[in-house]
């Protein structure tokens, strides 16, 4: 048993689990916890040492990590046998096996890439399931092309799902399916040619995004933020009929716009017989209070195009995502040879999608998922409190699957980068959501949640710790 | 058993096969056949009556259609109980259950539709046990949106087939994969704005790719064809500098290019610093003489952009296709922010199909289709010459998975769909394939026979038949 009689020093200037990691890891060396000897539970050693259970998390991660215990499933944490010559060195540098075809990234362990979703809780098995029953020789659709603009099941069930959880207002003839949002938008780019050639955009905005308009022809117009989101005055001011916005998760902020907002918002299509493209790409998350409706549920006047995607709240290999055309917006599509598009979303994947759907298994997905992501937002986020503390700001909370950090220790955005890199740990540059790079966040970076189980998380935020705020070598 | 005393009049003016099927049909409603009696096997019944075997299994096929006679699996065909007044009506609407979704196909019965595959030959199980392999947790690609460009492992066996059978020289990096040709070609459109809005095509072709083309911008230019081909020198004429073109099968008309030809154009594009885009479409089905390498192969100066799918020779409803660019376009492509275009296709298909290729169920499945569809096409062909003979030209016959057809009875494109359409056939207009559709052929039609078996083709001929050169009712 662990020596409980150790004091740890609130104001040693080392943080606490580091303090307790490195006594356990002095008595494992010293012999005296010996091999086999059971840890103590996160829960009893927390209440025993009146700490939080997250910091013992953190200091049994490190000794994890750097291989003095050992996790047995179901059981718990254990001493191994210790050979001192072939100790680990620390942050041993373990490839997971699906990087191996990364040569970018083989020294990372912790990737917080944004769009990585979680592994654990998809179910497979259901998926599975589905899947085999729709690729069989009765189902003969599997050997056609399908209909262009999706399947109609499909269609139905994403209308019913979008009316009872967004709101929104439309016909399954108004849904169009496609791969991915981007071509969604490329698509939408030819229809809205004939009128306009200027979009406004949110600055800082999606850059995926943002190519695709230029890409097909469109001038994109940055539109400033208020805290509440893309600022109404310098909207009319940009004389574009055409605006792009997140309304329910600013991509990258993440503030949410206000329904007076959306009113303003509303008013100037109607003013200015616009277009507003409502892009609700994760709106499933929220994790703070209730949701506002789409912009497209409250608009009366038709001028809202609403997209969304199945990549966040399912699986973004699958490549599905739907776009709802306002009337005036479908009958151009339905005359200018449209039709003669091709359907681009697998129709295999479509009709799995259709009956997870239409049995109820996507509601408890949801349900399910937004507590998985909602744990881990808060398991990042107390983690950078606990070991940032005032040193870091985090931006974007009430929604999504990534958040963004503002590092005050003097770094700018590439100088964050390369130091977590040398920790093994990948964080993102956000200047590229400025379409005037000039004005970009000095010192911030792109976190994003969904792919990382909450313990990589926690100890992925401590290498963040120690390449951005403690930089000094810990070996013993 | 039949009494095979009938004598069949060579010169009645009805078809021999019409003939036996009405003395047989006679038959069953005077008793004579009783309930189920076994018909003679096709091969014992045209051996006793010296007639073709075709004739017979057109008779037996009506018989069927009409309700007189069941098919039992290995077995036979039986004459059924007859309940007269419950017999079915001639070519009674029996919907096929897929097409319970299709309000305008409630009455077809044989659909010529092209783009539809084979559905008895695909080897489902062996595909379903490959994406059972790649749906597993531990597939964590499964979880990311994957490689924007396609998946390494995929664009490998690509480049290795392309190499094998097309003469296709690329290494992976210059592969694009994407959710159809359409897509790629839309793809391709940005990457050639720069330069030129005008592109040089087949008069006629495909209207889904001019489409395209005219959606992101270009003028296209019509260059008619000759019998070999594209008209070269209409094209110097045109003064574009890029062409799209469909060698190894001209869509819709089927002629192949010939070598001199392919050089000629190469010349062309050396000579106009222009580019050839070819689209490959469905090279794998060459059922007359050897390949000729694709352009690509043989183009020495870089200028060819190569596209192929497969959506002709494996599942239209994966949507899988890819494309091939050169080094210039490439260095665009990688430069000019389409890395920020997320993949379109689902990372599973293309994970599943990867297996497939590398452990050779691909090569083996194109090397079985090719002789099916083969023999769906002299299936098609026999049954037109036999039935329609000088009152109907097949044309395109050197490849693919479609005929169009010249027929000589006076009534035009929209008269012949109509009065297939009457008696529950579906054949498709080609008019829209010219651009200028005031020079598109007059009495033509497009026969797609990808999807339909042997029997359905002949019965649907035989329907063609009547519809267009026999109109005379036939009931008893």
């Amino acid at each position: 048993m662990i020596d409980m009689t150790l004091l740890l020093e609130e104001k040693s200037g080392e943080p606490l689990y580091f303090q307790l990691y490195q006594h356990i890891k002095k008595d494992i060396i010293r012999g005296k916890l010996v091999a086999k000897t059971r840890l103590p539970s996160i829960r009893a050693l927390s209440s025993h040492l009146h700490i939080s259970r997250n910091t013992v998390e953190l200091a049994y991660h490190q000794l994890i990590a750097e291989g003095y215990v050992q996790s047995r499933p179901r059981s718990g944490l254990y001493v191994i046998e210790l050979e001192l010559e072939k100790l680990p060195a620390p942050y041993s540098r373990r490839r997971k096996p699906f990087e191996a075809s990364k040569q970018d990234s083989a020294a990372v362990q912790y990737d917080f890439r944004y769009g990585d979703v979680d592994v654990a809780h998809f179910p497979l098995a259901t998926w599975r399931k589905l899947s085999n029953q729709c690729l069989q020789p009765e189902q003969v659709e599997l050997f056609s092309y399908g209909d262009p603009q999706g399947e109609p099941g499909l269609r139905v069930e994403i209308a019913k799902y979008l009316y009872d959880s967004r709101g929104v207002n439309c016909s399954p003839d108004q849904i169009i399916i496609g791969a991915g949002i981007q071509y969604l938008l490329s698509l939408l780019s030819g229809l809205m040619r004939t009128a306009n050639n200027s979009i406004a955009m949110e600055e800082p905005g999606y850059d995926g995004v943002r190519t695709i308009f230029q890409h097909n022809g469109f001038n994109t117009h940055p539109i400033p933020l208020d805290k509440d989101g893309l600022n109404i005055h310098k909207l009319y001011e940009s004389k574009s009929r055409i605006v792009y916005i997140t309304p329910s998760h600013q991509f990258p902020y993440g503030m949410v716009m206000p329904f007076s907002k959306r009113m303003q918002l509303l008013k100037w299509a109607a003013d200015q017989d616009g277009i507003i493209i409502e892009d609700d790409y994760d709106s499933e998350f929220r994790y703070v209070g209730k949701p506002i409706p789409s912009l497209q549920g409250l608009d009366t006047n038709h001028s809202t195009v609403y997209l969304g995607t199945f990549s966040k709240c399912l699986l973004p290999s699958l490549r599905i995502a739907y776009m709802v055309l306002p009337p005036a917006l479908l009958e151009l599509h339905n005359k200018q040879g449209y039709q003669l598009y091709d359907q681009t979303v697998s129709w295999f994947h479509q009709k799995t999608l259709e009956l997870f759907m239409s049995n109820g298994h996507w509601e408890a997905h949801i349900r399910k998922m937004r507590n998985v992501y909602h744990r881990k937002q808060s398991t990042l986020i107390e983690a950078i409190r606990e070991l940032m503390g005032e040193q870091a700001t985090v931006i974007g909370q009430d929604a999504g699957l990534h958040i963004l950090l503002r590092v005050h220790n003097g770094m700018d955005e590439s100088e964050l980068i390369k130091a977590a890199e040398q920790e093994g740990v990948k964080v993102y540059a956000v200047s590229p959501f400025w379409a005037q790079r000039t004005k970009a966040e000095a010192s911030m970076v792109q976190i994003g949640f969904g792919g990382l189980s909450n313990e990589d998380i926690v100890m992925g935020v401590h290498l963040l710790h120690r390449a951005w705020l403690y930089p000094v070598n810990t070996s013993p």
